[in-house]
C-alpha cells in the first residue's frame, strides 16, 4: 500500500474505524493517483485497517483507473447496477462486522448518505476530512515538482499580462490575452476565475473583471493561477500603468513590506498566526490596519484553498513541505487596491517562494 | 409572493411540508432573484405554506440581496454567529410546530444536514428537488429573453471558431481564440469546458482539447456555451477543414438527418422518448446504431444540464416553454466524430431553435 494509504490506515486503527469510504475526486486522486470526474455516478475508494483497499467507479473509467497505476481491486458498475450494493458486497468480503465508517461529511450529500446508512444501519459515521486535510498539507517530492511547474506558468501569465497593458484596453481584453497564451501552452483549466482589476475596481472587496478600460495612473491587480496535472498555483501582482501618486505608492510599499516581513520568518516551528500577525502589524503601522480585511494566506495543492489556513488565530506550527500563499492586501475605496501574493514552500531551515515574478513596483 | 414561490407553497400544502429550506445557489437564485456564491458560509431561503419567506446570508451580501429585488426579510449572519441558530429562530417565529421539512438532498452535505437535524430532531426530512426541477423546466418570458441572448453568443462563438481554422493551428489555439473574443464581449464564464476536437480526437467519447494540429480532411467538432446573467447556452457544430471523404460525409449526413427529423416533431404533447427514438432510428437506418452512445439531449437554463432529460425511455410530455438540447452524434473510432446540437424552445404549436448557426456541412 502507498505511504498515503498507510498513514490513513494508522489513523483508522487509532480511532477504531473499520472502513474509510472516500468519494471526493480530490481525495480519491490524492490516495489512489486516479483522477476522475464521475459527476452523478458513484466514484469511491474504500480503505481498511490491514486489508487491501478497493476502488469503485463507472465501467467506462475502469481502464483509466488501472492505467493510472492503481494495483488493487477495481469494482466497476454499469448504469443498471446498484453501485451501493456492489460497495456493500466488496466491503463485506473484507470486514464482516462493520461498526464504524468514516466518510467526507463536507463532501457527501444527504441522498448518498441515506443510501449508505441504509446499507449499514447499525454503523456509526465519523468524518475523515480532518485527517485527510492534515495528510494533504505536507507535500512530497513529486507534488512539489508539479507545484513548481504550475507556479512557473503563473509567473509567465503575469509576464503576458504586463506586456498586454496599454491605453484603451479593458480588463477583459487583458484577461483574455493572458488566458489565450496559457491555453496555447495546453493549460485547459485555471485554478479559479482570473482577476484583472484596474484602478478603483481593485479596491472593491468583491471586484469582478469587466469592460472598464485601464487608464494612466492606475494600479492594475492580477490574481490568477493554473491547474497542472491536478495541482493549483495562485499568484497576485499589482502593476502600475504610468506614474502613480504618492498615496498609491505608500500603499504599495506597505503591502510589499508586510509581504516580505512575514515571508522572512517562515521556517518549521513558526505558527500560522505569527505569520498573519507580522503582516498585519506592518500594515497597521503604515496606518492601513482597517483596510486589510482577509487572512494572510491559505494552503494550496490539489485544491486552491486547503490547509494550513494562515489566520490571525491559527496556532498550527509550520512543517517542512507545507505549501501556502502569503498575500497581504490593502484596499482603500476610491483610491487603490494592492495585493502581492506568492506561493511559499517551507524548507528544512526556512522557505522558498515557488512564484518568482519580481515584486518591486513595476511601472509600465 | 412571486409566482415561483407560490407554486412551491402549493406543493408544500399538498405534501404537508411546513418549511422548505433551500440552500443551492441555483435554486435560491431561481426563487428569489438573488445570485450569490457564499462558498462555505450559509446561504439559505426558507419558504412556508402561507407565511412570508426569508433569506439568510452572510452580512457582507445582505445589501446585494436587497438590491436584487428581494422584498421579504433578510437574516444576515457574521462569521461569529451560528447561522443555524439564526435559521431556527427565524423559522420558529413563523411556525411553532415543525414536523416536516423539505431540503435539497442532492445538494446539502452531511455536515450541514447533521447541524440542521440537530435543530429539529423530531422533524421528517423530504427532498424538494423533484418539485424544483419541475418548476425550472418551464421557462417564463424573462428567462427566454436571457436564453435567446446566450444562444446568440454561442452562435457567435462558432463563427469565430470557423474563421480561426487554418493549417498548423492546434485545438487549443482555436479554443483560446474563441474564448478570447467572448471575453472581450464581457463573457466571464462558459457553461462548461469548451471543446474543440479535430479528426480522430472527436471520435473518442471522452476527448479533451490539446495540442493536436488540425489537418486538411479533418472534421472539427466545437461544443461550447456561455453563461449570461445566470443562464446557460450550449451548441455543437462540426465543420469540415478541407475536402472530406465519403464515409465522413455519410456520417455527417446521417447525424444531420437525425437532428432535423427529431426537431421536426417537437411540439406540446410529444414525449421525450419519441424525440430520442426518432433520432436513434434514423442513425440506426444509416448503419451507425452502435455509434450513438448518449441520450439525445437535456434541458438547460440556470444549469447547463437540467430537466427534461431527452432519453429513449422518458415518457414525459413536452410543454410550451420547455428548453432543451437536441444533439445526436456518431462516433466511429479512427474515422470521425460528428455531433450537431441546437437549443430548442417548445412553442404553442411547435418549436423554435434558439441557436441558429447553419447546419449544412460547411467546408473551410
Amino acid at each position: 500500500m502507498s505511504d498515503r494509504i498507510s498513514q490513513l490506515s494508522d489513523w483508522m486503527k487509532e480511532n477504531n474505524v473499520d472502513v474509510c469510504f472516500i468519494t471526493s475526486k480530490e481525495n480519491v486522486f490524492y490516495l489512489s493517483g486516479f483522477y476522475s470526474e464521475a459527476h452523478e455516478r458513484l466514484l469511491g475508494m474504500a480503505v481498511f485497517q490491514d486489508i487491501e483497499p478497493f476502488l469503485i467507479c463507472p465501467g467506462m473509467d475502469a481502464g483509466n483507473a488501472r492505467k493510472s497505476g492503481w494495483s488493487h481491486e477495481v469494482v466497476s458498475h454499469s448504469d443498471t447496477d446498484n453501485p451501493w450494493e456492489l460497495t456493500k458486497q466488496a466491503i463485506g468480503k473484507r470486514v464482516s462486522n462493520v461498526r464504524t465508517i468514516s466518510i467526507e461529511k463536507e463532501h457527501m450529500n444527504v441522498e448518498r448518505f441515506e443510501a449508505f446508512t441504509h446499507l449499514f444501519p447499525k454503523a456509526v459515521f465519523l468524518s475523515a476530512e480532518e485527517k485527510l486535510h492534515q495528510l494533504r498539507m505536507v507535500k512530497d517530492v513529486k507534488e512539489l515538482a508539479t507545484l513548481r511547474e504550475a507556479c512557473q506558468l503563473a509567473d509567465y501569465a503575469i509576464e503576458v499580462g504586463a506586456a498586454e497593458l496599454s491605453e484603451g484596453k479593458t480588463e477583459m481584453d487583458i484577461l483574455a490575452a493572458v488566458e489565450y497564451e496559457l491555453k496555447r501552452k495546453g493549460i485547459s483549466e485555471m485554478s479559479f476565475s482570473t482577476m484583472v482589476l484596474t484602478g478603483k475596481n481593485a479596491a472593491a472587496p468583491h471586484g469582478t473583471p469587466g469592460l472598464t478600460k485601464i487608464s494612466r495612473g492606475d494600479l492594475v491587480l492580477f490574481d490568477l493561477g493554473v491547474v497542472l496535472d491536478g495541482y493549483c498555483s495562485d499568484i497576485t501582482r499589482t502593476l502600475a500603468f504610468g506614474e502613480i501618486n504618492q498615496q498609491q505608492q505608500e500603499i504599495y510599499d506597505a503591502v510589499l513590506r508586510a509581504q516580505l516581513k512575514s515571508l522572512s520568518i517562515v521556517r518549521p516551528g513558526v505558527t500560522c498566526m505569527e505569520l498573519d500577525q507580522t503582516a498585519r502589524k506592518e500594515i497597521a503601522a503604515a496606518g492601513y490596519g482597517d483596510h486589510f480585511p482577509h487572512r494572510l494566506g491559505h494552503g494550496l495543492g490539489i485544491s486552491v484553498h486547503e490547509y494550513p489556513s494562515i489566520t490571525e488565530t491559527n496556532p498550527l506550527e509550520l512543517k517542512e513541505g507545507m505549501v501556502f500563499t502569503i498575500e497581504p492586501g490593502i484596499y482603500v475605496p476610491d483610491v487603490a487596491g494592492v495585493r502581492i501574493e506568492d506561493d511559499v514552500l517551507v524548507t528544512a531551515n526556512g522557505f522558498e517562494t515557488l512564484t518568482k515574478y519580481p515584486k518591486e513596483l513595476k511601472i509600465i
